[in-house]
Parts: structure tokens; C-alpha cells; sequence
């Protein structure tokens, strides 16, 4: 078997079709019709296998992750995904590999309706590239930037499982059972917040994704914002895997660790009661944007609290 | 130095800015204005360490080569570069090392009025995933499927002198002086034929860029349109370099080496005679498409010749 008989058996013409893909997988280069009056949020991502995923990952598990950490970008645009392109590296052409690569890939594309448009096979260090694009009105867009003094802050669903799902799969957490399960799930499914940030258009004034750690990428939007934060180190939203795990002062994990892939954003005060009737899921208000630059925790009393460790970094993790 | 820094550092806010670019690197996704009446040609090409170049390539050549080997995709289709992402691994943040990267592949955007929109730097083993878009109408778009019995066949610039270049560089060919920094530089700095594709629109009847060997690649535009081709090995374009390097039967390497990024296209008959002056490179009919399936070799006096070997293949070639 050939690297083209690879691309074109497990993913040439397979999945969604949709009415703006002229041309498909198979010629030099795709074409894709946008649709008028919008723009096209544009995003990549890359999993390398020991440094985002274990070498032994289920295939599918990887397929369904790579797409979804790029989704989850898109939600946090406030955009409505469409097309994606795969650029896979793997070290041999294992076909019962790649057919439930696919399989998971697939399943989360035809969930949310977006088509893989171009690929690229080839033999390597196993890791996949991911990017997506997703049609949003240019002033509907859910940029980083727009956070201002006052706004509250919120996150949805819930902080820490995937952490503390990794915790378990590095064996640096022993736990069992039906929580355990949850927990892993959380790491190795997790659910790209699409139908959040879609309404959240008109009612956020800024959003990032939770991929490195809540005060990690929160900082972003202050950062994008010239503003600080204040956030409430009880108010994280704990999901009861979490809670059953016995991992002590559960919030730090929670603020700390990454890939949840939850939608974290402000709302003007006057936006923040409408937000929880407005979302497909839960949400919770964790704190409010100060003028006063910097991230700065407080307990149920308002007393300060030492702050969580720093996110995950590729590169800084060796260095700190 | 972390993840964040390396990316604005090297590669956030430099070379061209694009009006059609309301927002680039440095959100959860760039916001593209694709414009209208035009659809996006979408291609995605990686090149990894150790199967597409050499681990101490000069960097400042891979960043021009991975830009390159997409733009060449986008040529082929008949589209005008816009916009690239770039997703790249690598196994330390060597600052030299990414400096020089960002110059070869910044140098090439610029002249090609490419902006980069989005990016991804991973630790990992070497690598380099780039997608491109550009812009092309619907119906004018150079596809695989449009070559026509009684078509001429037609090469720009001319073939194997990456393949030789590559030779030079395994130890295979011993080759000195001009002639080989000349295969050499062919092979690390190949230009993609963006003017020649552009012209192209409305004359080629099918296209494709040389990358596998144009045997190989021509074999894609015969399955794609259902017909067959009698190509003429002495018509093969060879440069005074390749001429020079003393390599037996050069028209072998030229018909199945890869690597070259030129473009293999066919015409009607009629549109024929107006090619050479459409074109700003130079360009070589080198046979005539058949209805009669299949790939034929002929010489000057129209003898059948042993056809050449079978192109580059990244997961064949372990197995042949």
C-alpha cells in the first residue's frame, strides 16, 4: 500500500459533504466557497506524541482530541466550524491504526458538521496537525481583547478533570471506578464548547479556550485587555469526579492544569444575568475584571490566597 | 524563554500585512476576509527530519522550502497566494536556529505577498506543517481531471535537477564546483511556479506541480481525466547542470526524480502554439495525452523505451 492508497481509503470522500466544498480531497489543492458577509476564523493545532498525548493513546481517542482542540479555538471565536485539513505522521502505515483514527476523527466531524478537506500522510514521529476553519460576521467575533474593568468573568463546565485525568494516566494519582473513567474521558474526549461561543456572539465581550490552565489563558485576555482579574478560588466549578478523587486543595488543580477545552469569558455587568439562560451548558461566574492589571485569588471571604502554579508550557516545563 | 514568546518573537506581526486580514496571529484563530465571486485553493504540506531533508539542512532553507513546496500546490491549481499557517516542531528553542527559519520563510512570503496568519511551535521531533490559501474563480481553477485525448503535454523549467541535487547531498554523485551548487540549490530553494500557474487560467486543460516525479505525477492528471499519455524522453527539459554532472541516461532521473515543484500541464491542441508566450519561464511540450490508458515512452524516432522507475513514495519505497 502506497501513502495515496493510505489517504484516499480512510479519508478521501468520506464524512460530511458540504454545499461550499467545489472540489475535495484529491487534487492539488481544495476549493472552498465562503459564504458572503463573514470571515473565516482560521486556527491550527499540532498533538506530538510524548508531549501532548502517551505513545499508546487509542487511536480514535487521538483522532477525536486532534480535531477537537482545534474546535475548541473556533467556539472561543464565537465561530460556526466548517472545513478542516490532517497532516498525519506516523512511523508505518498500521491500518487498523488508521481506520480507528479515522473513525473518532469522523465522529466528531459529522457532529458538528465540518468537512475534512485536505490531508497530507506521511511516514514519521507519530503527531497530527490539525487546522480548521469556521465562518463568523467580523464584528460578532469573540476576540481576546475585549475585556473591560468591571466585567465579569466566567467559565464553563467544569475546571481540573483532564488534569487530574493525566494525574491518573502518569500513575501520580491512584483512583479507580466510575470516577476515574470520568476523569479520563474528560482528558481524552473532550467536547469543543461550540454551541457556547456561537451564543455567546453579542453577549461576551472576550473568550479563550482553557487548553493551559485556566489562569494561564485567562491571562491572555488581560493581557490582550490591558486589565486584571480578580478571581474567586471557591467559586471554580469542581465536577464530582473531581471531588471523589481525594487530590487535596482540588481549585489549584482546577486553575492550574489544561485541556479541559472549557470556554472562559467576560460579560459586561449588565450581560452577565442573561448569560446562563443563553448557554447550552453550565456556566459559572468565577470573578470580575479589574483596572488594575494582574490575576490576583481571594477566598469566599475575600481574603487573598496564595496563587495556583503557572499553566503548561512546552518549552518553559524543562526550563523551570 | 516559553511556548508564547518563541512565536511572537519570530514570527507574530512580521512580513506582509494583508488589508484581508482583519485579525492575525495572536487570538484563538486569525480572521481572513476571503473575497468575492473567488473560491480559497486549500493545500497543507509537512515535511519532517530524516524522510524530506536532511536533519542539519541549513534552517533558513527549510523555512523557504516549506512555504515553497504549498505555494507550488496553489500554482498548480491556477490560484494567487494569500495566506499560510505554520506548524512547527521542534526539539529545542534554538534561537539562532529559529531566527534563520523565519528569514527563509518570510523572504519567500514576501515576495509572493503571503501572510502568515497563524502558527503552532511544539517541542517535538523536527518538522514542519504549512497550509496555504489562495484565491482562484470556481471555474478557473487548473484541476487533474480536465486533460483531453489529442492534448499536448507541457513541463516549465526543467526536471531532475533536485534529484541530482539530492544525489550530491547522499554521497551518491560526486559532483563539484558550479553545476553541483546549482542541482544543490534547486533541491533546497526550489520556486514555486506561482506566474506560470496564474497564466495558465483558461489555457491548461489540466495541471499538476512535479513533486513525486513526473511520472508519477502525471499519472494522477491521467487516472483523474480517464485517458493516457506518450511522452517523448528526449523531450525532457535538462538544465547545463544536469547535463554536466555526468549521470548516465539523465532523462530517467528527470522523468521519475521528485522535488523539481515544476508544473506538468496539458492544452488543446489549438490553445498549444500560445503557451510559450504566456508563460514567463520557460516551458517544453514534452508528449501528447491519449485516449488509450496508461503511460508510454517513445525516443526520437518514435521507438518505445524502457519507461523509468516509479517516483518517490514515502511509505512504498520501504516495501518495494
Amino acid at each position: 500500500m502506497n501513502e495515496f492508497d493510505l489517504i484516499r481509503r480512510y479519508f478521501a470522500g468520506r464524512g460530511v459533504r458540504r454545499a461550499d466544498v467545489p472540489l475535495g480531497i484529491g487534487d492539488d489543492a481544495a476549493l472552498l466557497a465562503p459564504p458572503a458577509g463573514q470571515t473565516l476564523a482560521t486556527t491550527v493545532d499540532t498533538l506530538h506524541s510524548g508531549v501532548h498525548f502517551a505513545a499508546d493513546i487509542p487511536p480514535a481517542d487521538l483522532g477525536h482530541k486532534a480535531l477537537a482542540v482545534n474546535l475548541s479555538d473556533l467556539a472561543a471565536m464565537g465561530a460556526e466550524p466548517a472545513w478542516a485539513t490532517l497532516a498525519l505522521s506516523l512511523p508505518e502505515a498500521d491500518e487498523a491504526w488508521l481506520g480507528a483514527f479515522a473513525d473518532g476523527f469522523f465522529a466528531l466531524a459529522e457532529r458538528f458538521g465540518v468537512q475534512l478537506v485536505g490531508g497530507d500522510t506521511t511516514r514519521g514521529p507519530l503527531s497530527v496537525a490539525v487546522q480548521v476553519q469556521g465562518f463568523v460576521p467580523a464584528d460578532a467575533a469573540l476576540r481576546r481583547s475585549g475585556a473591560r474593568s468591571g466585567d465579569h468573568v466566567f467559565v464553563t463546565g467544569h475546571l481540573g478533570d483532564a488534569g487530574a485525568g493525566l494525574a491518573i494516566e502518569q500513575g501520580r494519582l491512584a483512583l479507580s471506578g466510575p470516577p476515574a473513567a470520568a476523569l479520563l474521558a474528560r482528558l481524552h474526549r473532550p467536547t469543543p464548547r461550540i454551541g457556547a461561543g456561537l451564543a455567546l456572539r453579542g453577549l461576551a465581550s472576550a473568550a479563550i479556550d482553557v487548553s493551559d490552565g485556566l489562569a494561564q489563558d485567562l491571562g491572555h485576555i488581560l493581557a490582550a485587555s490591558g486589565v486584571g482579574a480578580v478571581l474567586e478560588a471557591d467559586a471554580l466549578p469542581l465536577s464530582d469526579a473531581l471531588l471523589a478523587s481525594g487530590i487535596e486543595r482540588p481549585w489549584r488543580l482546577a486553575a492550574a492544569a489544561g485541556d479541559d477545552y472549557e470556554l472562559c469569558f467576560t460579560a459586561p455587568a449588565d450581560a452577565a444575568p442573561g448569560v446562563a439562560d443563553a448557554l447550552d451548558c453550565p456556566v459559572t461566574r468565577i470573578g470580575h475584571i479589574t483596572a488594575e492589571p494582574g490575576l490576583r485569588w481571594r477566598d469566599t471571604a475575600g481574603q487573598v490566597v496564595e496563587p495556583p502554579p503557572r499553566g503548561w508550557d512546552h518549552f518553559a516545563r524543562d526550563e523551570a
